[in-house]
């Protein structure tokens, strides 16, 4: 099949995306690691599928799969390049778009100077949530990992994060341990790893290794995890600049119960069309 | 300005195929490296240029941009993609394609299955053709990096190869001691880092630190010269399969003064426009 796409980035996180809408696309896991791989296909972190509403009161729904193929909740940089996108298209004209994610429904609004801010969902602390294993909700937890002990921020923003305060991200062991945490035992449905080190109360510095996509160069939900984190943990105020390798991210976040708001960049990169 | 491009690749070497034939094309430095950009960018190894023939008895000229935007001489994977392109786009009905590179004229052949066939050139030995400082050309080089010093055949495909022969391929120091060789103060011009392991005398296993590039998952000349050298030391016959982590190519010579020929794979991936 001859399938049309839009290569889209945001913060140097990078999607393909189908629109869906306009014709109906079902790609198997084997065509979906395809389009993703970055020398025999198109290459990108991951795969944003928009698709009709599927019920009355959202716009629209979307998709996101990992380069592995694996279909996860949400992505936060996603979002952003999904408002973008829908726009650009002509697919609607509302700057507050309702849609349905596999994580909840949320709702980017697309800003006057081309930036996007999506309220990215409440955060959920209870380990069942998240899913995580422990007794009982707690701050922070101790968690071993190859015979050390971290103590990390566990929460849900859509998607599950594991979160270390740390001195010097760029020292953070990001590749070494990110797959350890990723993958801990303690973690049924896996885990997205954050490093966050913390400049002052207004602004943080952010890496993450992102389950079933290694260490991405942004990750909007990371940003909001750690972000959050810091808050509960005291050592944030509650609107927060957040610098990865792909660039800045504003997080804001008023108390437990109330949603995370993200506010980035998205871009169109290019426009392709591929055999698959 | 809106620029077309094909995304091609030859054992995952992948390339943007630009036709400068139908519109000239002149692309800064930093637009090179922002096309071979895989998160804000195309993404690619390198880039191909096709343009008109500079001179009678050449059929067009190709130049070769490596994701860094430095021009280089030739790249075999890349004279496929060449030979495919300039096909598919209708830009000429021969088989055997006359080209100017920046390493020389090379003839790329269509072949039945698909396959094309390329006449790599006459390696050259002489030091000074390389550019190699040495006192006088040597089958083998002892090479110091990093306080080691490594046995190393030492030629020019139409561009500089360092190549050793090493038991176990997979153990080999690509990613560590590549960029080193690469950046070798005897190599004037920087040189590719290549490490072949022998399996019996018509088949090798390889891999190749890319100058500019880093490693790929496979080099067109790097193979030629991993043949070459290895013919050369006794170790293989005239005709050699070589397997990369792309797949695989045939590479034929003849002995000293005759040309290398190198049979590989070459497909479009996809078509796209991207504003630049």
């Amino acid at each position: 099949m001859r399938l049309r796409f839009t290569k889209m980035q945001g913060l140097g996180n990078d999607f393909v995306v189908l629109d869906g809408v306009r014709q109906p696309i079902a790609l198997s896991r084997e065509q979906l690691r395809r389009l993703a791989d970055r020398h025999f296909g198109v290459g990108c972190d991951q795969i944003l599928l928009v698709e009709p509403a599927p019920r009355p009161g959202v716009d629209f729904r979307y998709r996101i799969f990992n380069a592995d193929g694996m279909e996860v909740e949400q992505c936060g940089n996603g979002a952003r390049c999904f408002a973008r996108f829908v726009h650009e298209k002509g697919l609607t004209a509302k700057r507050e778009i309702r849609v349905e994610t596999r994580g909840g429904v949320i709702t980017p609004r697309l800003e006057g100077d081309g930036w996007v801010t999506v309220d990215m969902g409440v955060p959920r602390f209870e380990p069942g949530e998240i899913p995580f294993l422990a007794e009982r909700r707690s701050l922070t937890y101790a968690l071993e990992v190859n015979g050390a002990v971290r103590e990390v921020s566990v929460l849900s923003v859509g998607n599950p994060h594991a979160v270390q305060i740390v001195d010097d991200v760029d020292a953070a062991p990001v590749e070494q341990e990110g797959p350890l945490i990723e993958r801990h035992p303690r973690f049924p449905q896996r885990v997205n790893a954050g490093y966050v080190q913390v400049l002052d109360r207004r602004r943080v510095r952010l890496r993450v290794y992102e389950r079933g996509a290694g260490e991405t160069l942004a990750c909007g939900t990371g940003a909001c995890a750690a972000v959050v984190a810091g808050i509960q943990r005291g050592r944030l105020d509650s609107e927060v600049a957040v610098s990865t390798r792909g660039g800045e991210l504003r997080i804001r976040w008023e108390g437990e119960g109330r949603p995370v708001w993200m506010t980035g960049p998205a871009e169109t990169v290019f426009e392709g069309e591929i055999e698959i």
